[in-house]
């Protein structure tokens, strides 16, 4: 037990995926892990795996010697070893195309087994069909399945690359704390007991927002990190509790350059990693726009079925559905699914269904068929009503319109989310397109019926439109930020803003927002402070970088891109993390278990 | 107040750091802080300062307009503004050899004055004479002074480097929890309790060692990660409570050449970065060694007057504490501080002060002085023992000899740390020489006179030399491990290992440690299992980057390498964290504070 494995003089020569045609006749060094392994009448076959890719080794008593052979004879699945071969060139008749090394084979030499391993409870390949709490808890051999080592080799690739970017545009990577102050606004922070400060806590970061500001009042003028941010939010979705964040700023440049900047960042790093021509400049559409036409701030612009406004029709309709609802100050609008004129009763009543998900009360339609329309509503619109209708919404015969009417917030969830779901189902969204465009003008402040007062929308340091800055106290639900967010294929994938750098104007925010000045130093006293020493015109952006893998790498769930991920009540399979700990470890913090009710 | 600030076009055509005489005639437009602004007579001078350094501004009558004059007069010191500017080479009388853009100056004509500052609290200069705490609570504008930029714009540069040569290396950028599971062994875990699992905890990780060894059982085969790391320890000295490690994990790659890569990244980051040649290879020195020959692990090899070993000497001498040390199993050592015979009583009792610091009950000496030897105990040696000793030590006249007597360690940390004294008081140490070696052979196993039991000195995974392996159950105490440090000027910057990655290791392992396999496997169940499953040979390294940074930079202190440390009592003056935290949020978290005693 106690010799040495005694191992070839070195492990490795070539890399297993990358043997072609060109290394015949070459002796060759390889180590990785047993994939395969097939005995067919005395002549043993195994598909050796390292990180590059799949290779096929031979057995064979024509060229390997007995006890090699017999070595060979043990060789189970996932066994790691390193092997002496010969490339050599297949017989055409026994080529394999589905693999890169796929025209040549290794014949063994000789052979040491580093390591055994049992039987893994899944197989080491992809498109495995195993529940994801099994995956996570034998994470170590998921991610042994190449589709989760591309994944993250893609995620790596991607860092590079604009980390890259971002040096050449001049831009610091700057470490900023994650043992910081808990802040009263936005989401739920973590806490971190502390042992030296009896009673006092720590909060992990929900995103480095003070300190790159701090970083541009300190005349770095342009800060990147690749930033690990934390929520304590319930899991919905795809939510992880620890996400990562390209988090950038940047002082002394107009809006519109910057933008410019982020594109060719992202441009370039679709280019290089996948091949991918994203056209420049992206589309830029306000916010107000997106809306009307998507029902959506993140709208995935990759197909059309964009939702139409009848009003004005509504308005002096006999429908009372819609009438009233104009009359409450709402919208009536409609999307018109193309060719589904046809669709049965069920059908119908399915995307009802579906609608009310999303707080329809109800859903009106009208479809027109070969045989006419057919609707229940029909019977409370003039001709030439209806004719206006197919007119706004450009209706052919064999179309179904499907209309929302109410405040114009749900007629926007509604009809936005029957939107997608219709793309869905009518294969309009082309597979491996990738559509960005910037929503902007996004409004700055939001009405907190709870609060009962405007609350910011971005967060509380974003610069207003500067053409609607009188508006601030007039009107303060129509003032526009400077806000924008980059969106691909219907997915947030960042967001930013230029920030408030003068005082006068950061006054006129916090009076909108109902604070005092006092009450604002109470909550951002120190940022607040740092302003008055000369702070320069500055903004940013933060990018969801799991979230843009996981468009890049095609996958349905943020969790696989990263190597390590919580489930959704934010807990790890594999580690069992979060656990128990001592009463000495909790004595030593100062802090007790509340009881249990 | 709600106008646009009427900025230029652009912010920016040129960086005020960089303007050269070749630049003369050019209109530029440049922004940046005022930096200092004189009035000589009705001419208005300022130096405009920017991320790439400082130019002079000058605002004349002759070529400023009335107006430019007027606000050029209301500039005060950290005003931020933007001036277009015409670039003019001085006369040869008024040229500033002191800056990079001192043959130049730049005629103001035209100006926005982007935002004003109150006086800041110290000098935004090098050098300043300011309370640490003072920088820290206003560390915006202590990171505005130039050698704080430079450390930063250094450590952006450093890592950045590491990065390519890892990414060329084949290394993946793999991130790794920082929401993870509290480990029985090492320092002190920061806790975070968890909202959705009453009573359980995630810990802040001390390293990422658990997740970069399952990457290995993954087969990602090279990892890294520039991963910020957690210990809640007592602060002495240097310490950080969170700090940032470049962590290193591979498999399939033998130690050597493992080595040779690592000090190929470390010469290349030094040539790159500060121009400094790096001889390689590194020094590589066993353990026992650097203790025998400098009495510390991580030994600063710029300098010599190395420890002697005059054992056999003392071991039959008549001087009691000599004998009496050898006797009960000590070491009896010395260094000669060359050229110090001269020292009056009164340094040599300082000099012992100093050793009592560090254990030694008394000290010894013997002064070589033209007058003959001066020494107390001189009495006790027969000349032919002086003799020896005096060869042994390289005695010449004038030099003055050091002793120690007690058990090994003791001794080598008392005469270890005189020999740094030394090295500093007789300047014995070249300033601005940068020397690397390897520490090797580290003991695996250490006595813990707490637990009565052999702890790991590195950590449990930690791969005995194979030569030793045998010695595991006879005696621990004597066996090496595959671990290594690598040192700089006296300083570990990095350490790791070979891991053990076959079972039957782990498990005599785990007996040596004391523990059964069923304790092993509670607190280390889970990267046991994935052990099982085909594990590679394996090793790694983390090195310290803030220390790295703060050797490079030549700074005191590892907090001017970060853009936001905390103090000793591990607080942030700026953000005041920790902070106490509502009752709310403790509810939420299934906590209580404990009673303050």
């Amino acid at each position: 037990m106690s010799q040495q494995v005694k191992a070839l003089e070195l492990y490795r020569t070539h890399n297993a995926g990358e043997l072609r045609t060109k290394d015949s006749g070459q002796e060759v060094v390889l180590s990785g892990w047993v994939s395969r392994r097939r005995d067919l009448g005395g002549v043993i076959f195994i598909d050796l795996r390292d990180r590059s890719g799949i290779v096929q080794v031979v057995f064979n008593p024509d060229f390997s010697s007995a006890e090699l052979m017999e070595q060979a004879d043990k060789l189970r699945n996932e066994y790691v070893v390193s092997i002496r071969a010969k490339v050599v060139t297949r017989d055409p008749s026994t080529v394999n195309p589905k693999i890169p090394t796929g025209e040549i084979e290794a014949q063994a030499l000789q052979m040491e087994i580093l390591n055994t391993a049992k039987n893994p409870p899944f197989y080491i390949q992809d498109n495995v069909d195993v529940d994801e709490m099994v995956r996570l808890k034998y994470r170590y051999l998921d991610l042994r399945r190449p589709e989760m080592q591309n994944a993250l080799i893609l995620r790596h690739k991607a860092i590079q690359h604009i980390r890259s970017f971002l040096d050449r545009n001049g831009f610091l990577d700057i470490e900023t704390p994650m043992l910081t102050r808990s802040t009263p606004e936005g989401a739920r922070d973590f806490l971190v007991p502390s042992r030296l400060h009896p009673g006092e806590f720590y909060a992990l970061p929900q995103s480095p927002q003070l300190f790159k500001q701090l970083l541009m009042v300190s005349g770095f003028e342009r800060y990147y990190q690749v930033a690990r941010c934390f929520r304590d939010e319930d899991l919905r979705a795809d939510r992880q509790p620890e996400f990562t964040q390209v988090d950038i700023e940047m002082s002394f440049m107009k809006l519109e350059d910057f933008h410019n900047m982020l594109e060719e960042m992202m441009a370039s790093l679709f280019k290089e990693t996948l091949g991918v021509e994203i056209p420049l400049p992206f589309q830029r559409m306000p916010y107000k726009e997106a809306m009307d036409r998507y029902g959506s701030d993140k709208p995935d612009v990759r197909f059309g079925l964009e939702l139409k406004d009848v009003s004005s029709i509504a308005a002096n309709c006999n429908f009372k559905v819609f009438k009233s609802a104009i009359e409450s100050g709402g919208v009536v609008k409609a999307i018109n699914a193309k060719g589904c004129g046809h669709y049965t009763r069920k059908q119908i009543d399915e995307l009802e269904e579906y609608a009310k998900r999303y707080g329809a009360k109800g859903m009106a339609w009208m479809a027109f068929t070969e045989e006419g329309l057919k609707s229940a509503i029909s019977k409370f619109f003039t001709e030439e009503e209806i004719e206006s209708i197919k007119q706004i919404c450009e209706v052919e015969t064999g179309d179904l319109l499907l209309f929302g009417a109410d405040k114009a917030k749900v007629v926007a969830d509604v009809l936005g989310n029957l939107r997608l779901k219709l793309g869905r189902d009518l294969n309009l969204i082309p597979e491996g397109t990738f559509k960005f465009l910037w929503i902007t003008e996004f409004p700055l402040l939001g009405y907190d019926e709870e609060e009962k007062r405007w609350v910011a929308e971005h967060h509380p340091f974003t610069m207003p439109m500067w053409e609607d800055l009188d508006k601030l106290d007039s009107d303060p639900g129509s003032v526009r930020a400077q806000a924008y967010d980059m969106v691909l294929n219907g997915y947030e994938i960042g967001g930013g803003s230029m920030r408030i750098f003068r005082r006068d104007i950061q006054e006129k925010m916090f009076k909108s927002l109902g604070f005092s000045m006092e009450e604002a130093y109470e909550k951002f006293g120190f940022l607040l402070d740092a302003f008055e020493y000369g702070t320069p015109p500055h903004g940013g952006v933060a990018f969801g970088l799991d979230r843009i893998i996981m468009l890049m790498a095609g996958r349905q769930s943020i969790r696989d891109t990263i190597a390590f991920p919580k489930t959704q009540s934010g807990s790890d399979p594999l580690t069992q993390a979060p656990s128990d700990v001592s009463e000495r470890q909790l004595r030593d913090l100062h802090i007790r278990l509340a009881e249990q009710r």
